[in-house]
């Protein structure tokens, strides 16, 4: 199922180490993430965080739940979108976005589109949830569908952007998305001192590396962990290999995470920031689902389990720790939910 | 089912009008509230508060959560406990207070009573949920049980405190617990404007008074709606008569709203403040349940649902408005929720 393909950019475009860290160097930087959260509309900022009694009991760590789905469009993406809609509307350039998404980071779009008079269009594979779909439309997107996955989504909306018109939203390439998710780590960091691990869903990058990048700066001692199911591993793989790995195709339920082609940039600044990044089963993606319905009262999409999957599958890494979970999202089908909460 | 008990007390000491307003005085004070802010520990502050696109959609008006469900506890009450402990923590007096309750007052009085110092009992009717007792004993609390219910509790907590060395807890008498409350109100009107009603849950009666002063304090155009279900009507009934009426017993899933003895000075606080006191059915509470987690991927409590319910049961008094619904608690049994969900 899966192909390397070792690219020579990987090498070539590699940025060299930081002298002062013996890190190496990430387009991230702490100034432009602090200053991307002006840009962010108040219902995506500040968002819960706190320690879960029940959760820390049973997973014997002081688990922190940092809470990223109580907003309009249920998950963090909003934090991206918001920055990149604001520096659109900024500039002269055209009044237009598109994207590939078959869910969130359409959703987001669509969300800090509209609130600024951006004309956004989503591109999402042909069997794309059709609940998913009339979201985005709801929010005033329109959307086109094409046959295939997400990354025949990525072709075609890279299409339309060339053809002029339309700024190009490549979620993780996109700088915006990165320092948007950044200021979780900010505002974590205002908060909690002595953080032992930060637990990050890891799909395209934004949210790793972002996260990562203010954690890697402001407190290296944390360990930034960054979590994808073993259905989907080409981002972890290519983290292992230190060159880009992908795969011919994915089998995970965290369909929010599941891509095959990661992105050479983001690779390079997950190289930087990710201290650990494990692969983890399906059944324990589920088991941190039930555990944060049962415990913690959260309906959360797959991916926003990773952490917490992560935690059951390697308890003694984490015990007695003071571990951050980011919980990325809550876009999931009703029916989906309570089948895999009966199991 | 329903005694009527007009007490003499009732008309004896209704506060007079204010002459500014034509309103009855309350207990409550603008500044009073604004200064209990500061003692709320950030955990419970500054709650989620955001439009929700599909169930806007879906009620046709412009629907407002305001989410008290993402914290430690689990429900708003957290706001009034750090309140209170704060108080007793400064005074003198015993280090030491009781209350009674079958769960969320008494989670909330363990948390903020814990991180003070405060030794916590709590007293529940024999019959209270046994999650949610080992929930409050994890919290560091002493828990009693007493045979009968929540109004038996009540009188084995104020023994309790007659007898000395712990300082009595009733929620909705206690200021505090209003004071705390009403921080919710702030909030919201310092983002929204032209809000045209706000939904909340009556039980005691803390919630509703507490918003309901701060709304009619900065905010006197809003209607201040309080919802009890018609199997827990006792406050609403005496809001009615204004006079206390009492009931003999409760039928309702809304376990966190169900008392059978409204508080006079609460009454009387409620009469200053509600525009609108209506009854739900508890079809409609149920129903609010599956929408709140259908379409907002919420896990609420069914006495969080009380504001959808009544929006269901009268639209048209709704209908284009901006609405406020404060969803105030998520403790609820996992298998009960599932079991709603299913009808």
């Amino acid at each position: 199922m899966i192909s390397e393909e070792p690219i020579l950019d990987t090498i070539k475009s590699r940025p060299a180490s930081n002298a002062n860290t013996g890190r190496p160097a990430t387009r991230l930087d702490l100034a432009r993430i602090q200053a991307a959260k002006e840009q962010i509309s108040p219902e995506f900022r500040d968002t819960p965080q706190f320690v879960c009694p029940p959760l820390s009991d049973l997973l014997r760590c002081e688990l922190v739940i940092k809470l990223e789905t109580a907003n309009p469009i249920r998950s963090f993406k909003g934090r991206g979108t918001e920055v990149l809609a604001s520096r659109i509307a900024q500039n002269f350039g055209p009044q237009a976005a598109v994207c590939a998404s078959a869910g969130n980071l359409g959703q987001a779009l669509a969300y800090s589109g509209r609130r600024r008079g951006i004309e956004i269009t989503v591109i999402a594979g042909s069997s794309a949830n059709a609940t998913k779909i009339d979201r985005i439309r709801q929010l005033g997107a329109t959307v086109e569908l094409v046959e295939g996955d997400i990354e025949d989504a990525r072709t075609r909306a890279r299409e339309i952007a060339d053809g002029g018109g339309a700024f190009l939203v490549e979620d993780s390439e996109n700088l915006d998305t990165c320092e948007g998710a950044g200021t979780i780590g900010l505002e974590l960091l205002d908060k909690f001192d002595g953080i032992d691990a930060v637990l990050l869903a890891l799909g395209g990058g934004a949210l790793a590396t972002g996260v990562g990048h203010v954690f890697k700066s402001m407190a290296p001692m944390t360990e930034v962990v960054c979590i994808q199911p073993k259905g989907a591993p080409a981002m972890a793989l290519s983290w292992h290999a230190r060159s880009i790995v992908t795969t011919e195709s994915t089998d995970t339920i965290a369909d929010g995470v599941a891509g095959r082609f990661p992105i050479l940039v983001a690779l390079n600044d997950l190289l930087a920031v990710a201290d650990h990044v494990p692969l983890v089963e399906e059944a324990s993606i589920v088991e941190g689902m039930r555990m944060l319905y049962r415990h913690a009262g959260l309906i959360v999409e797959p991916s926003a389990a990773l952490g917490i999957a992560a935690i059951l599958e390697d308890p003694s890494r984490f015990r007695d720790k003071r571990v951050v979970s980011v919980i990325c999202g809550s876009n999931v089908l009703p029916e989906a939910f309570i089948k895999w909460l009966h199991g």
